[in-house]
């Protein structure tokens, strides 16, 4: 069998920005040459970051995006990397469609490619046949699906390559590519992050490895993008469905490893539609590669790496020095203050406690205990001189009142964002952007948002988990058990506790996770063995909040259903039924 | 040539309200009964509304709505209409389509249908092939596409149906009914009114009427919807081209007429995938139709009613008693009361002026002269003594400090909102959304913006329109001819005009309109013969102010690109180049 020296490029880059993309991939590349690799695989649109949006409707950003191309592969042979195979995501176009021109506003639109770069020039193009629609995506709406199929015989080994979606799908360019027998199969991925996607993400590369019986090579984009967090966890599975190597999750890596992989059989009967190129490429190096150790880590854990690599990448892809949150002494607020300590350090970190004349000293104790555990910034503001002219010009009461409160305190981390450049985190968390809870232009200010996609019981999961982690590593524990265990309460009237408007938390996650997360309706959901009355209560109280949560901050997505682009429904809406 | 008396029944649905859409339909259809009409067609998902978004994917909404439907047949029939044919829009489903048991979240979709309603049950159903993807449609997300067509052979006529984007599109419907003799062409629409739209709509729908050589009978829904306006201008197009009725704009409407239409050729061969179905339907009724005059209207005419529509169906489709809005005395807060005005009379408008200590004396008599001349309520409220507290506490100045008085509105408007139950109106318009001129959590507080997509320049027009539009009908003019003439400024620091921070309006008006609406890039921009480093300065502002309009309140679409569903572009973005 011959081997191949192959390189997986699992970066982290950031939309638009080609010059940093492209600057990290030649570094990369330049990590792999130095390693033998023979060829270097990068993640899907890996050259301009995922998901480009309505950029790709911009002739501009693709002709720009196709000049960096350019300008890389001249880059790669200009540092004597020009005999090892490149092949990179990047968008190209545009392309008309049919009715451009007469159905108004029909752009055209991108390819979603990936290209072979070799001696300084592109080789060949493979374009993306299937595009995801549904959930976060949006692809139909950016580009036009390829419609031939790319084999790459490099020596006597043939290389298959698909993006993505295409390996998810059983027609199309998998079906095609089947029963052709492959090398293995390249797969630059931009697979987001999801609560469990492990468990349907690694099955599917393992049975179509073992269905197309090649080893298949699937490389994801790592890093937070607005609100999408991608997790790596490149692989490389081979045709009898075993994991030989993993990139990191939620960090950049280079993955080079060894292939033997079957002879090219020159008899082959090309599939359909398929083009196959040759190239040649260098021998592949001699040095030893170390062993890849593959790294398992808890789903909790997991989970908090995801937060924490949405919150980092938004303050750092923005430019913001530091972060700036109130800390209330409740379990939200203590949260997003580890994981934004946990993202850019607690030294860019500012804590600002702001008391009404309802808060309790314990709230307060909790605060400051939070940050002495940590190490943030924190400040004291009261909020009384701040409220009571709003309620004494206006005769304010009840929860006009309540949310005065709310609102002056986001008036005060408004200000203190101005004065000081901070980017302002919003603390709340999915249960409560569910229901409503929140004051909007209150508690809900802010650029960005750590916890919008956590239940309120995962949020007291995640403080323990953090805690426990701290004392495994011999650290202080962050969160303030009595943060932890108090009954939570918004402290916006005296002895109010949440659980006065609201069904215990668990039997409200339960309820929102069969709405929001599996998309059941009220019938399905009663089926399961809920009181009518309370989803019906609940489905209203979700239906409407739409309006605040579409005024609301984004926050890294790590459910398979988070509030945002996955989930779009009006705000203007009436379910009544003519019977 | 045979008639046939046919009734097209343009309703302002909202979204959801099976009942409230069907009670109306109904209605009409008494009507169109009355008239004698043979076949009533109605808009695309008259039943439920239009954009459902992602309730077509709730197994219970699609329950629900073919429900509905069911009892909407019967209706008909339990009141003696059983033998008018009725064609109405309206969802089906779920459909499952290929992989949505294998690709996680591929939820299974609906189909947006057009059925024959007659003596109580569906006798025929046609399924929308084409479904836009593009600009503020995201159809293929959530429907699946037809594949059958369907003529209805009405005694000795042949109806073809098409729905909305299968007349655009010249491949797939029409291509294939174009050979077959139809007598007429019924399309059941849910399209948006943009500026303009009407250039390229009525041309399309002659286009057609003419290649085909036949009718169309093309009847669109009214009303606001979230952000869309629907405009209806519903029309009928005798084969020669010409406009033999029209529907009014904005408003519900039912047309009725006489058309002479070819008798059905019996040998004429079938188009491919084509079901034909006979029905049977009464008599047309003898009794003499009205005759019904085409209305025109002047352009800003227009554009003020689809502001006006949209929001008058805003506030009365989400059930708020009465709206209020901040009174600066500038044009943007004047033209707003206007429009609110307009949509739900003055007295349920109530206006705030929130001087501070920036604020002329002329803003306040210009605010009192507006509120007077327009009969709305108002009060003064000055916000000295509120900002004062966050000054001294924080010790603020410049931007922190003129940021702190818009916000310190904004908490004032949102108390008063609390307190009295108004829905809070922001008065931003596109120019300065497009370039983040505005305060966050301040001037942008509230649930609907009626002048988000009009450009400053635009709001000046509309404003002189209205005043000579008052002026024609004998009314006060509503708006104070200071405010139209005087420098715009935000008013947060002494001598503060907005062209401190702007470009002129004009020019940025018309940079905004080649960026946002045409799609053009800074090299195209550059070429219409603008100052570059402008160009470059304004696509900057516009890419930072992403965030802050992704937190703003949505407002009536009158463009073709309004800020929102139009226009999807990252947040997090770095437009750099490796070269």
């Amino acid at each position: 069998m011959p081997r191949l020296r192959l390189a997986m490029a699992q970066t982290n880059p950031t939309v638009g920005d080609r010059l940093g993309n492209a600057t990290t991939l030649l570094s990369m590349a330049r990590l792999a040459y130095d390693q033998g690799a023979q060829v270097m695989l990068t993640g899907e649109l890996a050259l301009t970051g995922y998901p480009i949006e309505d950029l790709a409707l911009r002739n501009n950003f693709l002709e720009l995006s196709e000049q960096s191309l350019a300008a890389f592969a001249s880059a790669l042979e200009r540092d004597g990397m020009g005999d090892m195979a490149v092949i990179i995501g990047h968008p190209a176009g545009p392309f008309h469609v049919n009715d451009s021109q007469t159905v108004p506003h029909h752009p055209a639109r991108a390819r979603n490619c990936a290209s072979v770069l070799l001696h300084g020039k592109i080789q060949a193009t493979y374009a993306k046949h299937h595009l995801p629609n549904y959930a976060v995506f949006d692809e139909f709406r950016t580009f036009i699906p390829g419609d031939q199929g790319l084999i790459i015989r490099l020596g006597d080994i043939d290389l298959g390559i698909v993006i993505c979606e295409d390996l998810w799908r059983q027609d199309g360019p998998i079906e095609s590519l089947t029963p052709y027998p492959l090398g293995a199969l390249l797969v630059p991925n931009a697979s987001p992050f999801e609560r469990d996607k492990n468990t349907v993400r690694e099955p599917l590369v393992t049975t179509r490895a073992r269905e197309m019986n090649n080893t298949i090579c699937y490389v994801n984009i790592v890093g937070g993008q607005d609100d999408l967090v991608f997790d790596g966890d490149s692989m490389i599975i081979d045709p009898k469905g075993q994991r030989i190597a993993s990139g990191l999750r939620f960090r950049e890596d280079l993955i080079v490893c060894d292939l033997d992989l079957p002879l090219a059989q020159s008899g082959a009967p090309l599939p359909a539609n398929t083009q196959r190129v040759e190239i040649s490429v260098r021998e592949a190096g001699a040095q030893a590669l170390e062993n890849r150790p593959i790294v398992q880590t808890s789903e909790l854990g997991t989970l908090w790496d995801a937060l924490v690599t949405g919150t980092r990448d938004y303050v750092e892809k923005n430019g913001f020095p530091s972060a700036l949150l109130g800390l209330s002494g409740g379990i939200d607020s203590a949260v997003c203050a580890a994981i934004a300590s946990d993202a850019i350090g607690a030294s860019r970190v500012y804590g600002v406690s702001m008391p009404s004349v309802h808060s309790s000293q314990h709230s307060l104790d909790d605060a400051a205990e939070l940050a002495n555990n940590i190490g943030l910034h924190h400040r004291v503001e009261p909020i009384a001189n701040l409220v009571e002219p709003f309620d004494s010009q206006l005769g304010l009461s009840g929860l006009a009142a309540e949310n005065v409160q709310a609102r002056a305190r986001g008036v005060l981390l408004m200000a203190l964002s101005n004065s000081e450049g901070h980017l302002v985190l919003t603390t709340g968390n999915k249960s409560e952007l569910a229901v409503g809870y929140s004051t909007i232009y209150g508690d809900s200010v802010g650029g960005f948002a750590p916890i919008k996609d956590v239940p309120k019981t995962l949020v007291w999961e995640l403080a323990l988990w953090r805690n426990e982690h701290a004392q495994d590593l011999g650290e202080t524990p962050p969160i303030p058990i009595s943060s932890i265990e108090k009954q939570p309460s918004a402290e916006l009237r005296p002895g109010q506790t949440d659980q006065d408007s609201l069904p215990d938390y668990e039997t409200l996650d339960n309820i929102l996770d069969l709405l929001v997360v599996q998309g059941l309706d009220l019938p399905g959901i009663v089926a399961r063995g809920f009181d009518q009355n309370l989803v019906a209560e609940i489905l209203t109280l979700v239906s409407r909040a739409e309006w605040k949560r579409r005024q609301g901050a984004m926050g890294p997505r790590i459910s398979s259903v988070a509030f945002g682009r996955d989930r779009r429904l009006p705000v203007t809406s009436k379910p009544t039924t003519f019977s």
